[in-house]
């Protein structure tokens, strides 16, 4: 990419594919060939199943090496996504998590109209088995689902990530025929999505809030609680700027001493 | 799908997807998992290589058994197509052949405007490391390219039947919010596009007239000739009383007895 002088290559980049705790090797590889088709080229992993690096995935990658020799490897999700803004599950199953549902059409169109290059856009992809767990579909802005048949849906993480990555390449190309899509606004700043390192600090916040006033107890139940609300403030989306007046409100709640200057 | 009653089940067939020559069961079986995806059941395999049934596309299909035990296989192209009134050539590479190229998203689109059930429709697939040569791509209506990063371009077979696929499926989830396309007309029958069979029987009318004539001489010349004469046929799409039509204007060229009934 760097030194490239054409202008479609620098088109380049778009959103982060995030695998969690791929099995397969050859999987990450047929990711990141699927990738490069539609122009993406920032892969992520986190925890993948050793040996990683993982010749079989070079193997399958059929010449999309690049991308796989780039791939960023994370101990946990949270740092994988610690500076996205928006961010979408990939996932098959219908959860009792109540968050919006979208095509990759739709999300592809969501993230075009947040950054038209994809940056601080992700999507995560779960293990090949068994997908991404509740705990981390809570912490996306929304599932993303492929509408197929209903009665055979069988979709591989090669294939997962292919789909994606092609509505993202026609986005792209759509958009070069239209105008261009309203750019940031004055208070831009103000209203530019939290990234999700800000979403875990509030989090965090939040928990240790709760937790010292015994709201997550009994112990059973907490990680059920905990997802339910990661997935409430998740699905809302919040600026930058909300993030830090849910800050201010966590401290005050609980009764802290609250520095005006943080909130606002 | 016989003694379904499910609404969604009934939905099912769309366009053929016809492989021709493929040479690996494994793709074979990925392009029938693909097809079933996007609700699409009827494959056919022009002169695959054997053996056939493989049981590797059985292994690689993952459960869409019943799509590849359903393929009905053919010696050469023209049969397997006879029946088809709308052929799509999907090649990456351009041609020196002038012709539309679609997106699978337009051919789609096309295809549910002429046939909601894709019936009489179909994409040809060719050998997975040569393509579809000239005289294959010669006898569609339309090329059908995916747009993919210019840079890194590298689809196998069972990624390109899934996009094609994906992209059936998704037509047919938008068509069902939209109102029901205007069906065919009272003048219907008359516009309907011809069969490729009926096609076929034109090319061969006109071009054993043409060797009469010494048209398609010298000999090294003939196949090139034949090609892009057939292109240009096929580009136009006839409908089949076009196709009478022309039987009329060969036969009368030719000056041979012309019965009047037969064009009109």
């Amino acid at each position: 990419m760097a030194g490239s002088d054409s202008t479609r290559e620098a088109r380049l980049g778009g959103p982060a594919i995030v695998l969690v705790a791929p099995q397969l090797g050859e999987n990450v590889g047929a990711a990141a060939r699927a990738m490069l088709n539609g122009g993406l080229t920032d892969l992520r992993l986190v925890a993948p199943r050793p040996p990683w690096p993982n010749p079989r995935a070079l193997a399958a990658a059929s010449g999309a090496d690049r991308i796989v020799e780039g791939a960023r490897v994370f101990d946990c999700l949270e740092d994988a996504v610690a500076d996205l803004r928006r961010l979408y599950a990939s996932t098959a199953r219908p959860r009792d998590l109540r968050k919006p549902v979208l095509t990759p059409r739709q999300a592809v169109a969501q993230m075009r109209a947040a950054a038209p290059d994809g940056e601080g856009c992700g999507v995560l992809f779960g293990p090949e088995r068994t997908g991404l767990d509740s705990d981390q579909v809570a912490i996306a802005d929304a599932v993303l689902t492929v509408p197929l048949n209903p009665a055979y849906s069988s979709l591989n993480l090669g294939q997962a990530v292919m789909l994606v990555s092609y509505e993202w390449y026609q986005s792209g190309a759509e958009e070069e025929d239209a105008d261009a899509p309203p750019s940031m606004g004055p208070e831009g700043e103000r209203k530019r999505q939290a990234t999700r390192a800000e979403l875990h600090n509030l989090f965090r916040h939040l928990e240790s809030e709760l937790d010292a006033a015994n709201f997550l107890w009994p112990p059973h139940t907490r990680s059920n609680m905990v997802r339910n609300l990661r997935n409430f403030i998740a699905r809302a989306s919040p600026t930058e700027q909300e993030v830090k007046t849910l800050h201010g409100v966590v401290t005050a709640l609980a009764g802290r001493k609250w520095k005006r200057g943080d909130d606002d």
